[in-house]
Formats: C-alpha cells, sequence, structure tokens
C-alpha cells in the first residue's frame, strides 16, 4: 500500500520504541518556532507525527501533522498559524489510539472557564476504565488517545478552579506519564508519582523550557536548571514558578531502558549522562562475557557506546564493520521476493574490507524479535568473518511495557520463548551474551539491583511492574475498540 | 489570498443562500455511491463542503471534505473508505460555526450503546444557550456547529434508549431543521414542528431514501414517495419504516423563499413544483407592474423561469440578453483597480446583438445588496439598451433569516435602507418594480397571505418569525466565539 | 481509475469539440492576468489544460497546467511567476499529441536570435510529414505536439531574421490554424490562407489584444477592431502594427460550424453574430419541418437559441422542460451497472411538470453518434410527454474534420451510417428533421450554398474538403506514434 | 521562502558535493525497483532530485522527481510506470543547468531509429560551446544540462548506427563523465578517457549491473565483476556484452576526492577500499602531525574512519564527542537572529560528559569555507573542552573543480586566501594540520605523488587540471543563461 510507504521505516522493527516526546516554552516571542526546534532535537522519540499548540492572550492555534517535524513545521506558514509567547508541542511514534489525525497531541479542549491544551508522554493503565465511566454520564470521545480521558476528567471535575480540577484529574489516573499543559494563564509540567518518564525543566533569558530530555536544552541553547522530580507539578505563569507535589510521596522508579536505548546518547537523564552509562554497559559486558576476538564492531548506531566501551575495555581494536545509510527513512516497496529478502541492506550494509578474515564481536543494544540480529550475523558472515560473537548490552526483555513503550505481545519477545542458548542458536551467532541485571545498575551507578526496592522501573526485564495494571486486568471487558472507522 | 480562491466565485454574493442539502439511504449496496450522486444533485444548497458517513455493519466511516461533492467524492478510493449498505451525506454553504473542517458534517459520536452520525440543514435558534448549559455540566465541544449541541444532548439525556435520547434532545433545540441519522440498528428523518426546511422520502428498489429535495431522487432514479410532514421522525430499520409525532401539533410554516430561489427548478418541495411557482411569479409580476417593452431578458440562470411566465403573460418576447459563463467557479485574481472593476463580466456577459436600441425588462429573483443589480443593468445599457427597466420575483427583502439561510446584516440588506424608488434609483434602472406579498402567495396557490396565521415562514419579507430566537436575545451574554483559531 | 476523474465530464461526449483558444496581451502592465481572463472566456474551446507565456523585457516565462484556468491561473502566485507587459496564452481541449503535460502550448523555443513562444488553434495536415523530414536531419521533437513542428522549421530555416525564418516556416505547413506568438520584439497574429478558425484584433488602452473570438474582449472591456483577414500576419511591436500577407491569395472558407456550435453565443465571429444566426437556423428549422406540439424544449445549454427561433417562428410557446445541473464537471464513479445506466442524469433532470401529457419538439445543436439524443428522448417521455420531435439545428454530421477539432472516425459518426429515418428509429423519436445545408446557409446570409466555390468549410456536413490531406493520405507511412509512455 | 525547506540541509555547506550517481540494470524483471535501490545506495552522490528510464520493448518511460529516491521511487505506482527488464537511473546533487525540473536525468530523445536515454555522472567542459555551435544548425535545446548537448551531437551526427553516432558524439565532448545509456537494443556504459569518475560492472543472476559504486551493487545482492576501465564502452545487449576503446590511451587520472569524502566508506572504487583509505589518511595524519592530547573526536559522521585511525595510530582514545541528530534533512526557518545563530546545532551536538576537560583532538575530512569548522571548534570548547586541535584529512583545497563537484569558486575556498597557520586562528583552533599531498598519496598506496605524471586527478589541491577548460576559457563569449526562467 502507498501509504505505507509514508511510516518510518520498518528497519528499527527489532527495537522498542519510545512513544512520545514533549517540549513547552513559556514566554519567549519565538515560542512555536522553539518548540519546533525542540520536537527536532526529541524526534527520536517519536516519528510518526507532530503537533504544536500556542497561545498569544487571545486565542489558542494547534498544528498536528503526520510525518517528522523537519516535514512540516520547517515550513514559515505553519509557524505563522502558531502566533504567541507560549507554546507545548508533542512528537508521537504511535499511540494506544492508531494512527488517525484525531490521535496526534496536542489535545484541545474549551472549558468554561477558558481553552486548555495538553500532551504527554507516558501511557495511563487504568484510561479505558475511565473513559467507560466517562462515557456513561454523558462524556463523548472524540479520539482514542488515552490523552483524552484527563481532559473529560477535568471538565467533569467537580472543583471550581482549572488547577484544582487539574490536580483532581490526575489523582485518577494510574500508570507512567510526564506531561505538559498550557491554559489561558499558565503552562503545567508534571511527572507521574514514580517519575517512570523523564522531564526537565530549562531557562532561555527569562523563558521557562519543559523538555522530555536535555538535547532539546541543548538545540536552543537553553540552559538546564533541574529534572521535574516525581510526582511533581510545576506550574509557572507570568509572575514565576511554583511547585506542588499533588500525591502521596512514593520511592523513584525511573525507566532504566532510557538508558539503555530510548534516551539520546547527549541526553543527560535522571541526573546521568546517557553516553557515559552505556559505554560503561559495554565495559560491564566486556567484564561479564569477555571473549578472545580481532575486532569490536557496533550495530549501528545504537551499539556504538557500548562497543566503544567493550573495546575499550577488552583492549580490541573498535571498527566500524557495518556502514548505516543516513538516508533510510522510507520503506522500499519490494515487488518481488528476491527483492523482499534483502530487507536489512536497505538500512546496514557490511564492510567486507574490515570483516574479512576476523572474529568479530558484534554489540547491540538490545534483541526484540531476533530477526535483524539473524540478519546481521549473517550478513557478516557472508562479508568474511570467521567468528560472529554477539553481545548484548541489556538484559534479554522478557516481558512488554504498559508505561508508553510500543512494545511486541510478550509472545513475540524471543527472550520470553527461549533461552540465551536457544537465541544464540536461532540467530545463528558463535556465541551470544547479555549483560547481567546487576551489570546494569552497576552501569548506572548502583551498587546492584535492589530485590525488595527496586530503584527503577526494569519491568521489561523482570515482569515487575510498579503500578497496577487496572485495564489490562480488566480485559475482555472494556470495550476500547473505536466504532469509527480511521481515516488515512 | 490562495485559499480565498477555493472558495466559491463571489458572483452570487447578491443572494440570499441556502446552508445545507442532506440525504440518506437504508439498504442498497451502493449506499455511499448513491449519496455522493444525491448530494451533487442537492449541491446548489452547499458548495463549500460535503460529507458521507457510512456504516458496515460493524465500523461507521466517514469522509469529510472541503469543495464541491464531484471534487473528492467521484473518486473510487473515497467511495471505498464509505463501506456498507446504509449512509447519510451533508452539502454545507458555511454555517454558523465558520469554514473550518472540525464543522463540516455529518458529525460523528460514540456512545456507550453505539456509534450515531447525524446531519442536519437548517438552524437553531438556541444551540448557543444549551451549549452554555451543557459545557458548564462537562461537555466537551469540539467544533462551533450546532449540530454538535444535539450530540451532547443525547449523550448526556436521562432516557436510556438510543432513539427516547434522541427524542428527548430534538424536544430541547429551537429552530428550524430537517435532520437524518444513523445509528447503528437505523437511520433517522425529523423535520422540525414547523417545517421549515423541505425533507422527502423516496424508494429504490427495497431501499429508502430521504433527501432535501426530489431532483436528489430524480438523479438516482428513485421514485418519490411523500414528503416528511412537519414535526415527523420517520425512523427506518431493517424492517420497515416507523412515524412518530414527538412534538405538539403546529401549523407547517414552510420557508417560501425556497420557491423564490433555493430549490432546484426541477424539483417539487411541500407539494409543488417550483419550475411552475416561478413561472406563476413572472406572470404575476407582469399583470402587477407590466409595462412596455421590446423584450424580456432573463438574469441568468436563476430569472430565468420567472422570465418566461413574465414573457408568456404580457405578450413582450423573451430573448437571452446576457449571456453566462459556464466555467466560472472560482475567483479570479484583480491585481489591478482596472481589473477589479470588471468583476461582473466574469460571469455574464451582455449579447449587445439582441439588446441594442431596445427597450429592456430585465427579470431577476432578488436583489439583496444591490450591487450586482447596479452593475448588471449598467451592462444591458452599455451593450446599447434604450430602457432598462427592472422586475424581481420575490417581494423587498427586509430582514435576516435565522433558520439556516447565508442572509447579511439587515444593515446590508437593501431593502431594509431604502424605498423601492431609492433603490431603482440606486440602480439606476428606469423602472423596477417588486412582486407583491400576495402575488407571491398568489403564485404559490394561495388566495392572500393571512396576515393572522401565514402559511409559510415569510421573516424575511415581513419580520415575522416563527419561533423564539433565544440565541439572539440572549447575545452579549452568550460567548458563541471559539478560543481555538481555525486551521486552514 | 481515479485520474480519469480529473478530466472533464463525458456529458458532452455527443457533440463535436474545439480544440483550442488563443489570446495575446502586447503592452499592457496586467499583460498575464488579463491573458488569464481572456483565457477564461474562451474556456468554452478548450477545457483539458491551460497555457500562458509571458516575457518581462529579460526571460520569457511559462505556465502550464492540467485543467480549467480558473483552476490554476486564479492564483496570485502563478500570476506573478509571469512577469512582464506583453503575453500569449491558449486553452486545449486535447491535441493529436496526447494529453500528457509535455504537449500543453504555448511551447517555448530558444533559437540563437532569441527566445520564441508559439501557441495555435487548429491543425496542420501535413505536420507527421514534416517531422519526419526533420528528425532525419537531426531535429530532437520534445512533444508530439504539430506546433513543435513549426518551432523546428523556423530553427532549421535557412533565412537570417526570425520574422522571415516564421514566413519561411509557416509556408511549409498546410491545414488550419489560427496562431499567437511572443518573440522578444514582436507579438504575431496569423490566421492560414483560407481563415478556417477566428482570431480577432482588438484595443484596450494602448495595448493590442488578439482572441478566438469577441467574448474575450468583451470580459478585459477591451474594443473590438476587427477580424484577422485569411492568410494575413499581424505583426505588433512597440512601434505599432503591420499588416503582411505571406501567402498566395485564397477565397474565404471559414469554419460554419462555428455559428452551430463551438463559438460562444455573445461573440461576434467571421463578423456575424452567434446568437443570432443560431436563432435564423431554428427558424429556419421551422419552416423546413415545423410540426404541430404543445411546446418547444431546447436541449441546454447549447440548444436553447435555435429553440427559442423555433418557438418564435412557430408561435409554439418555449419552456424549460429540461433543467441542466450547473455542477458537473467531473466524472462520478460507476460501481455497478445500475449507476452506470443513468448517466445523463448527472447532466440534465427532465421537469416532468412541464412535459407531462405535452407533444414536444425538442432542439438540440447536432447529433454525432446519437446515444446522448437516445438517452434525452427517453427521459422526455418518462416524464409523461405524449410525442416527442426531435430538431436539429445542423445538417447531418457524415464527415470527419481534419481542421482543428475533436470528431470521431467516420464510421462513429451516425449520420454516416443511417439514413435521417433510421436515425429517427435508433432514437426513438416520433420525428427527427435536420436543417438542410441551404437552410444553414441562409441562416449565415447566404442566398445558399455555392456548390463549386463554398463560402465556408462545410467539410463536417458535405466531405469537401478545402486542403490537402497530406498525413491522412500517408498514412501507414508516416510513423506518429511516441516511443516514450506519457506520464499522468 | 518555503521552497527552500524541500532542499536538502544546508548543514553540509562547508563540504564539497558529488554531483551525481548512475545506475543501470539489463535483463531484469525488476529492473526500475532494482535501480531505485541502486539509487537509494547512491543517494550520497546526489540528494536534489532521481529519475529513471526504462524500456519494455516496446516503450520507454520516465519518472523524474525533485527530492530523494525514497520520497518518490518506494510508491508502487512511481514503479508500476516504469515497465520493463531494462532501466537507468540518475541522483543529482544539482547540475550546471539549474533547479528546474527539466534538468533532472536521464534524459530522453527520440531519433529516427528509435528511443534513446542516457544519464551521467560528471561535467563536461566543452558543452556551451558544442551547444553555441548546434543550435547555430537548428538544434533546439529544451534544458539546460550538457547531457542534452550529447544527445544533440548524436543526432546530427553524420553516422548511419545510432552507436556510431554515439561514439561519433562522446569522441567531440571533453571533460569527465560516466556515462549509461539505455537504447532500445542496448544497454552502453561508458567512462571517459582519463576516468576521472568512478563506475562499476556487476551481475545479478543473468542480468548486467552498471553502477557508480560497489555500495550499489551490494544493496540488491548483486556480485562485482570489474571497473569499467578509463575511456572504455561496454555494450550489452541480449547476446551479452562488448567492450571498446573509441578514444586514444590516456593515463588514468582518477578523482582522489572519492577516497576522501564522496565515496561510501563500505564502497570500493577504482580497486581499492574506501574505508581502509580514510583510515589510512587518519594514520598518516597521527604520523606528520600528532599532538599530545586526551581523545579523539571525530566531526560526525564523514571524519570518523579517519578519526579511528588516528586514534590507533597514535594510541589516544577514540570517543564521541559531538553527536549527530539522524533526523536532520530540512532546514529549519529562522524567524529571528537569535535562532539563525544556533544553526550547527540542527545537525550536531556536543556530548559535554565526554568533552569537559579534555584536550581534544578533532578529526574532519576537509575544510571548505571554514565556517562549520569555526563554528564545531567552538561548541566543543563550549562544552568544556580544554584544548581543540583540528586534524584534516585531505589537503587544503585550493581550487574549483570542473568535473562534476559542486564547488564553491576559488574565492570562496578559505585555503585559497589564507595560510594554514591563519585559518586555524580563524576557526580558532589551538592547533590544525592537513595531511600532506604525499601523506594522501600514501594513504592510497602510492609511494608519492609523480609531479610529472601524477597519478590522479587532485586539481582541487594543485589546480593542475587534466583536461582543456574550453568553455572556462572562453568565458563571456559563449552565452549559457537560459531564456526561460526557471519554474519552480
Amino acid at each position: 500500500m502507498d501509504d505505507f510507504s509514508m511510516l518510518p521505516v520498518a528497519a528499527d522493527d527489532d527495537h522498542f520504541h519510545e512513544e512520545c516526546g514533549v517540549f513547552g516554552v513559556f514566554d519567549h516571542p519565538d515560542a512555536a518556532a522553539l518548540t519546533a526546534l525542540g520536537l527536532h532535537a526529541l524526534q527520536h522519540r517519536g516519528q510518526e507525527a507532530a503537533g504544536i499548540a500556542s497561545y498569544d492572550g487571545r486565542q489558542f492555534a494547534i498544528e498536528r501533522h503526520i510525518g517528522l517535524v523537519g516535514d512540516t513545521f520547517t515550513r514559515k506558514a505553519v509557524i505563522d498559524r502558531l502566533p504567541g509567547s507560549r507554546a507545548i508541542g508533542h512528537n508521537r511514534y504511535s499511540t494506544t489510539g492508531g494512527a488517525g489525525l484525531r490521535n496526534i497531541q496536542p489535545m484541545f479542549a474549551e472549558f468554561v472557564g477558558g481553552g486548555f491544551a495538553v500532551a504527554h508522554n507516558g501511557n495511563l493503565t487504568n484510561a479505558a476504565t475511565l473513559k467507560r465511566e466517562l462515557q456513561r454520564r454523558g462524556s463523548l470521545f472524540q479520539s482514542t488517545s488515552d490523552t483524552e480521558t484527563i481532559i473529560h476528567l477535568i471538565a467533569t471535575s467537580n472543583h471550581g478552579r482549572l488547577l484544582d480540577r487539574f490536580v483532581d484529574a490526575i489523582r485518577r489516573i494510574e500508570g507512567a506519564y510526564s506531561l505538559v499543559a498550557l491554559s489561558e494563564k499558565k503552562m503545567i509540567g508534571c511527572r507521574d508519582p514514580l517519575g517512570v518518564r523523564p522531564l526537565v525543566l530549562g531557562r532561555l533569558d527569562s523563558a521557562y523550557i519543559l523538555a522530555s530530555e536535555t538535547c532539546a536544552l541543548d538545540i536552543i541553547g537553553a540552559s538546564y536548571v533541574r529534572d521535574v522530580k516525581p510526582g511533581e507539578m510545576l506550574i509557572i505563569n507570568e509572575k514565576g514558578i511554583e511547585s506542588i507535589f499533588p500525591f502521596e510521596q512514593s520511592r523513584s522508579r525511573f525507566c532504566i531502558f532510557e538508558y539503555v536505548y530510548f534516551a539520546r546518547p547527549d541526553s543527560s537523564v535522571d541526573g546521568r549522562g546517557v553516553y557515559a552509562v552505556r559505554k560503561q554497559i559495554g565495559a560491564e559486558l566486556a567484564r561479564e562475557s569477555g571473549i578472545d576476538a580481532d575486532i569490536i564492531v557496533p550495530v549501528p548506531d545504537s551499539g556504538v557506546p557500548a562497543a566503544i566501551g567493550y573495546a575499550e575495555a577488552s583492549g580490541i581494536p573498535f571498527d566500524l564493520g557495518i556502514i548505516r545509510n543516513h538516508y533510510v527513512g522510507r520503506t522500499f516497496i519490494e515487488p518481488t521476493d528476491a527483492i523482499r529478502h534483502m530487507g536489512v541492506k536497505l538500512k546496514h550494509n557490511a564492510n567486507s574490507a574490515v570483516l574479512k578474515g576476523k572474529r568479530v564481536v558484534l554489540v547491540d543494544d538490545s534483541i526484540v524479535r531476533g530477526t535483524t540480529s539473524m540478519k546481521i550475523v549473517q550478513m557478516v558472515r557472508d562479508a568474511g568473518a570467521s567468528e560472529v560473537h554477539m553481545r548484548i548490552a541489556s538484559p534479554p526483555t522478557t516481558d512488554s511495557c504498559f508505561y508508553g513503550v510500543d512494545t511486541p505481545e510478550k509472545s513475540k519477545l524471543i527472550a520470553a520463548q527461549m533461552s540465551v542458548d536457544e537465541i544464540a542458536n536461532y540467530i545463528r551467532a558463535d556465541s551470544l551474551a547479555f549483560v547481567s541485571i546487576d551489570g546494569l545498575y552497576r552501569a548506572v551507578g548502583e551498587a546492584k539491583r535492589n530485590g525488595s526496592a527496586p530503584q527503577f522501573c526494569d519491568a521489561c526485564f523482570t515482569g515487575e511492574y510498579p503500578t497496577r495494571l487496572t485495564d489490562h486486568e480488566e480485559r475482555g471487558k472494556v470495550q476500547v475498540l473505536s466504532r469509527l472507522a480511521e481515516a488515512s
């Protein structure tokens, strides 16, 4: 189908995918343009669609478009339709609600008390349950996004002031979320009580900035102030900034996978530099499962920092044995089986001159389904490698994520179905090792995982979910499918 | 502006404009294609946008597009996205809600009990007042269309079954409306208690058809069954058709202007052939204000039937002294004053050979602002006419319409500001006459207007509105502007 | 296919089609905008594509687009890309060269001596023969349009000055053409020696205007100066206008079908008012083949003037028994046989109230294939007419046109295959009559057709072609198909 | 301007740009799809536009589109419009002829003897001179591309057979070119006598493949057969492959800059692996101008192989101190000065955690204008580096290229205007060194540059051009500007 060719290439089909990035600017004359730049820096967190809402003191304006930020928000006409000194924005990979335009964030609502735009990164684990209740009392849903659930909770709250209604609403939601919102008076940034998803505060001259990662501060030259705390709500208005904690206090459970793959290597999230953590995971890997070899070759680009760390720790040379095509960005049609089977080369090509006759350690960040790993091992072998050893910079991913990450069902996760030896066999590697869960915790600076009170959310490796999964438990009882076919 | 060039030409800026046409099909394999054809036949009732919703027994699908029906709904891909044997559709001229895509009908909502699509022709006179109440209790509005008000009334009704909720909802609305709706089980057609706007029932094989005018039955070869009655609700399901009257009984007040201009001449509305009525108005004009002349010339195309009727009644020859360009459909840019002033010739050109040296009676259907009439009189005079007498096939339009017709404010209506003599002077006609209100009533078959209980809605000629104008009276108290800028 | 839906509706598939209109402006600051307006007035001569070339004293600019003039040339951005005080333009129905963008006129070439743009209305009867010769000596053709042949003849002429080369070139071409050309110094207008196609000269202030018909002068307020004469070449430059006659003198053979159907009724072509001629044909028809009836009904819109003439001459009332849908402009998809068979109603609907129980004389301008006539007769009968008599305002069309008119092959022309009685039977009319060839000549003001030296080109009625048909005679020997597939 | 946002980002404005890549397939059922894949692998050689011509045994088809290969040629509808088992394709960065659609290759011509499509990588140094001659004898040029000159030379050749005409034509052209052509019988591949630009031959099953680089063979799984030799013409038809040498023999002068920057690192060009050469240049740099430092940081991505080579040779750790945003691909609008000055961060961000307090050696492939280097040095310093030393993997670029590479005028080349010390000062580096010309020759395997008969074309470093520069010498006498404004 033609439309499929508009989606980001399936080359990353063997990764988990972060579902969203958020950004906000309060009090800067170029608010929408800065937001576009911030979203561009956060593009890795969501490539399917992007949206920006701005407020000019009189009206809100919203632009939401399928595609990369740079496909649309580089046009002057689009930015000109987003006037005002306040703006929030959102990148989306995909959501629970399907790919339709009506699900792109930010979402906007008109309350009796004024307009309100909101965007969030994460996933509510009781959205369907709440939606069913709201519909029963007469709320009409326009999208299948769980963000809209928050809006209806605000609209139907018994409280008076908008801020009180908002607090009332988020107290009723469960799950992981870092959200930014814009009312006619305020910009709000908020993290869930466990702080699963990241959110940082920055400043650019007199403006306040909210962003999922620090790399989005860097692109606009903003300075990093601090991370928003788990359970904290920052309320920014013309007079300044206020911090409240509307929830009972919890221990932080930041998503450890942000360090493994999601965050950009030049970002600092939850107080740690991502690149340094990844190199350290590589070093842990070398220590835990080192092997005699001639070269360390990263699977580009996500495996590069861990491969450098592995090479440094092992003393084996680092080399680019696989070259990435920078222009991959669209799927190609595949008219025959012959062409279909060459899939992986659209993204990567083996650098035969480097690989020929060598014992190769391939370093990748994770294995989800195993299909890409199998093709890459084969490609490296076809290019003349005498041995191919795979080292993975995360523990086996055995469980699905319910906190805003696009993961296959558990039955599709290879590590949920096979032992490490079986996986090695399946991908035809001469050897395979994953970093241990304690090795991963060491790489982020902990002594080891605290089994009784884990310092991070690591549910995808351990199956220990830090919140209730209300909708998941009620599955079957809750109708979540839309009765309206998605427009293409 | 570029976008403006996409709108229908301003050539008709001197007419009232019908705001909508509706159509529905229940139980035909080509439901969406037939609806597209029906809307095409009703294109004169609304040229700005068109939409179709269909239901295939499992899901609803909606396509809504700016432009003519034929611009989009001629494409197989669009029709293929509208599967199912049931469909409703809508043409729009413009609405109270602005030109944005989110205001195009049909509107769709998901109730606890199932999906529901609705489209209407008309205008609610208490929509803003109801909206304010609904917002206070937590309803979120996504559009500025008053159709959405009906949907929220259904959603928040205390009744159980969808049909009961629907009846409950329409009992609360005031104004003029002919609406078609589609639930998962039923198609519903309904006219307001006064039957201001038209709606007819037809059959095509086993399928039921609803349409604003009979010309939309003709195009698909459907037979005319009857007009839906004022205050009647037709409920069509797989078992057949049912008629209920949910309102207290009222006397019919059908819009008399449908005969003057809105309806297509080959349609029969409210039981009378439109072409015959228009010829009869021309005959009344000849009787009331005949004048010695050489030729009767219609202002094409709306003046043609009345001109033929005038010519027959007067015995003066009918001739095409003004030729219409069939390809007018877009505004042209106007880079200089010289070009701007030639405006009217884009649509019409004088046929000098016919007009030279002649005493001309020009026949038009109505005068709204007078600017077009002035240009046409001048054009005919420039082409050599020795005298130009204007005869108008409606009484002077002195008052705005609040029932779904796009009319200028009263202050812009020339007949509200000037006497007939002053208008004649303004448009530089040698003489000017309008048909009398009783002459118009005679043309539709009445002896005369019944002043104490008028047989039709003729508010635009008399200022006597047959319903309350709640929002209009509350103006200032009700906030109707959106806080969200319309996307282009 | 989707693309087909972009073409003008097949509703006129039962007419001959004029292939082109041309227009030119020399020395007006709004040259391109005026040309767009002129082409809009000439839209009836070609609806498939339009193009404008302008010259600003330094460079030429060209815009060529599929669709109506108003689809593209209403946009300011397009007009702004056509700077300069000189411009020529062209409307196309279709050409010998297929529908591709590369065949849209004006065509442009860069000679050693400067740039040159040219557009023509007509058809060369020796283009393929000349193209073969030119290709042999090394000329490369970029299009399949015969206009390009003229350009290559100029490029390869042995003469020195561009004007001499141009005269040299057109002396080698045969057929019918009215062309406008723009060099860096001059605008040129030229009619073929027989003057088959029309071309008029006008003035707007100090600017000279060239146009296919006078209606294109009217739209911009230009005054009519005179018709360009058969075989005349007008050369317009900054100093004024010059007339030369580069051919041997011939007798005029203007296309009589321009009066029957092609030209707009408000135009005057070759010195006669088109509307008056058409009414006169109707009067001739009434005299030649009058019949007792109740009403005279035109097939809209082309049959209207003849019907009025017939009604006046016969004393039988004129009435609109068939209503045309103004919004027809695109073909509709036809998913089932049922829908396919309703074809004609997209364009026309019978006005039953007028037709019921009446003896009807239907007046149309011509019959080409007979299929539309058959449907219309049936539609009128279905609407209740008791008798249907068809009267045609032209003689039977028995032969194809090779002079720039899109006609079916002779074998598809019903009048080449059947007698009048057989046609009457085929279309199921109670009676059928065509105007006689002498009746047609009388309507244009001649006593009768001069059989030994006909005053007009009437080859489509008589088979007597006024020029050689070189390519047609050489058919089989000349390769005219392109080796390049047309892009859609 | 909106349109500008469609061009590849200016982020590479500080590099030379290869102007083209070519690809061809003879005798494979998926010829067009394979060509699209091949062009995708060659995307680095030209990002502005792409085109494919195919031949199905009956007709040629061409698709030419602005943008990346993946923007258009991923669509099934586009590939389906390119039927046949033979195809050639072309990527373009930009050409001498401007950015218009009419200049996109392949170009197509219809000769008396049949159709012919051709695409080339390189630049003719006597194209304008030949064009002037051809125009004088009557040839009409449709584009401003020098490829069209070749076509006219074929069309006007005195020889009989197409192949003889082609040989006749290329004997008259001067400059650098690797071209692929498709006639109705043959596919032809040809390199200029000096072999300046690359071209390789491959096989996929029974099909022959031609490609600019081996990476385009890899993507489709084709095997590498050999490089086409300088001055060689390969003629491929149904019977097999033939090699002829139509020129006098010359010594090879392959472009040495292909190793420095143009070719993809996983390609092998002119017999040498590109990645290995680049690492070797880094090693030469470390030897020639090593300096005491803490980390070696590549400017991504082009500096990575040389940086790895430098790090290995020097023993200093390699680290990713600069992170590249993978989603750069469009320019962003820049509404204020503040935003304009942040330019470089759209593409790169400093990895502060790695750089803080370190003595950094930055390795880049070349310096053209110096503006990007200055910004990167500053960015690294702002991130906390204590020293920043720049090492460049090519000699100073002092002269423009006339062989198909987009280079600034000599006056804009910083190395033509400043000494190395001055450049170091300008870019504010603590030290700066370029590899020596002999160091570069050593990296490609030569002992040193042979001054009297250089083994490569290195004119951009030395000013010694291996061919005549006819047009350049005649500049002023030859009119190369078009008289037709480019359509956008």
